[in-house]
């Protein structure tokens, strides 16, 4: 039996009864019917999601959690652990490249230690939500205690919904944690579910021996737990900022915000969030179809379309930020064109 | 024998040196090397475009060139023509989906009377360039004067520089003009070259009589003459939104600025200045594949791979638009993310 997620904040669900008004709306406009393709049916789910005729998605927040993963010392990742904390000092200089996208495209960025397995010097623009420094070796033991996963669960929730109440009409989900695709490939076995075999793909970068190495650790974790309920599942593989995000997911939802989802681990962090609460599925739109492999089969298996497909494989969020225009684009569309009545009539 | 372009700028052509400088800074960047994708590949390409390591496309420009077609006599299009016009005071109010889309990509907008067939008030933020009321009807007679012809190509070509002048790091060209998707379909069919068949679709929208008129028509316009040297062409079937587009590329490859090209009648607009000037190809970059029938051909034809696909097909240079903020992002890749050794040095 599913545990009640006491913690977590309720998400309403959709009100459908808006559809009909929100796409006569976007019908009506200046233009030939169905001519802006994927942006009208955009305008429509931002319409839906914010429950209004005139959604809004000028305010955008990019978190970024961050956190280790007890995998990395199987060899799952082509890199070393310290490059997680390397990266998190590069955001908060501005140095990212999540912090050149979202200059380009102007949103905000908020950097959250989830669980780095290194000390980090306090910084203002640093949210500490450390839980523990990265999680266990999930192809031994469980990766998380339970009032972990509960405490990262709560906490992500809480930075989106405070996203939220600080004024961000969208809510951005990346990621920066060595060794991560590593569990997201397990929690997509599972929560999908797909063999594992289609769920593993060469992460950050890995020759044929690296990926060897990643598909025999990830076969022995799979091995040690049959987990398939989403908290045992996460609990069992982690990690620490997947669950965080999963969290997030549901408390922007809550708040009735788009979560724009970016490659496959914030994917997988959604299934996560997904199966623990379907009503989030509604909210989620999910930004491009990463180059990693896993991806597609994942969106795919959620019925996700997503916008863009650029061959990224980066994470961060870089993904999602560059889908954000879209959105602002759908809104503009609904709030501000004219419609075809007007311009005809000369009122425009 | 072409004739000599005298009153067009030349175009340098891209210096390749610079490619490997280019390459090795977006390698050296902090993320796994081929991890952003096509978003890398833009980075050179702008940098290459520019002749700098360090890209800028913070200023953009949208040129929406607006004409009428002689050939709209045939029923070629579902709409009437005194939509150009009142579209034009729709953009003027600022309430067309290119405004709005202007405004949730940040791009400045300016409007271009190519040859509406209609009265329009003067207006701060209209540019007059009205060669004639339209073009005459392709169907019977050739579309446009040699003396036409070169008047648009060179208003094209001096508005697209006037706006790099201006500070514009990346030119978005778009148009208005209703019947102007058959002018496309008859400069495609010569120019590509393709099956007459194959160019045509729907427009703005047609049921299959209308789409019979148009095809009839067109084919009556192609049997009318056996033009295919690119200027010939561009008199032969107009229009004059498509050959000051056209001109417009060429002025703006010639000021070193990339060419943001839209749709289907902008892609043909490109075609018919790649065909004049080669040279231009390079400072080419198609936004997006349109559902307009032919475009998904026309760019193949030209090896172009757009970056996006929405499932666009109203004009206006919207989807040029979407595609700014990849432009900006792949700018911002190599002026600001920090390099992989400054992450590791904690320079960063």
């Amino acid at each position: 039996m599913q545990p009640t997620l006491l913690s977590l904040p309720p998400v309403p669900s959709i009100d459908r009864s808006l559809a009909g008004s929100l796409r006569a709306k976007v019908d009506g406009k200046a233009k030939p019917p169905g001519s802006l393709g994927r942006i009208e049916d955009l305008a429509i789910r931002l319409g839906l999601i914010q429950g209004t005729t005139e959604p809004r998605a000028d305010r955008a927040t990019l978190l970024v959690f961050a956190a280790d993963h007890g995998l990395v010392e199987e060899g799952v990742s082509a890199y070393p652990q310290a490059v997680t904390a390397a990266m998190v000092r590069t955001f908060l200089a501005g140095r990212g490249t999540a912090n050149a996208f979202a200059r380009a495209v102007g949103a905000e960025v908020r950097i959250v230690d989830a669980g780095v397995a290194a000390d980090l010097a306090p910084h203002p623009d640093l949210i500490d939500r450390r839980i523990r420094r990265g999680t266990r070796n999930a192809a031994r033991e469980a990766a998380l205690l339970e009032n972990e996963l509960d405490a990262a669960l709560a906490f992500g929730a809480e930075l989106a919904a405070d996203a939220a109440d600080a004024g961000a009409d969208v809510i951005v989900l990346g990621e920066m944690g060595i060794g991560n695709t590593a569990s997201a490939s397990l929690l997509m076995h599972r929560l999908l579910p797909a063999p594992l075999e289609t769920c593993i793909g060469a992460g950050a970068g890995h020759d044929a021996a690296g990926l060897a190495r990643k598909r025999e650790a990830l076969a022995r974790a799979a091995a040690r737990s049959g987990a398939t309920e989403p908290r045992e599942v996460l609990r069992e593989f982690g990690g620490l900022e997947i669950a965080m995000m999963a969290g997030a997911t549901i408390g922007a939802a809550a708040r009735r915000r788009a979560v724009l989802v970016d490659g496959f681990i914030a994917s997988a962090a959604a299934l996560a969030a997904i199966r623990l609460e379907p009503a989030v599925r509604d909210y989620c739109i999910f930004a491009h179809c990463s180059a990693e492999r896993g991806h597609a089969a994942l969106l795919e298996g959620i019925a996700a379309d997503p916008l863009l497909e650029l061959g990224l494989r980066l994470g961060e969020g870089t993904g999602g930020l560059l889908a954000l225009p879209l959105l602002r684009a759908a809104c503009g569309l609904l709030r501000e064109v004219a419609s075809l009545d007007e311009v005809l009539s000369g009122a425009a």
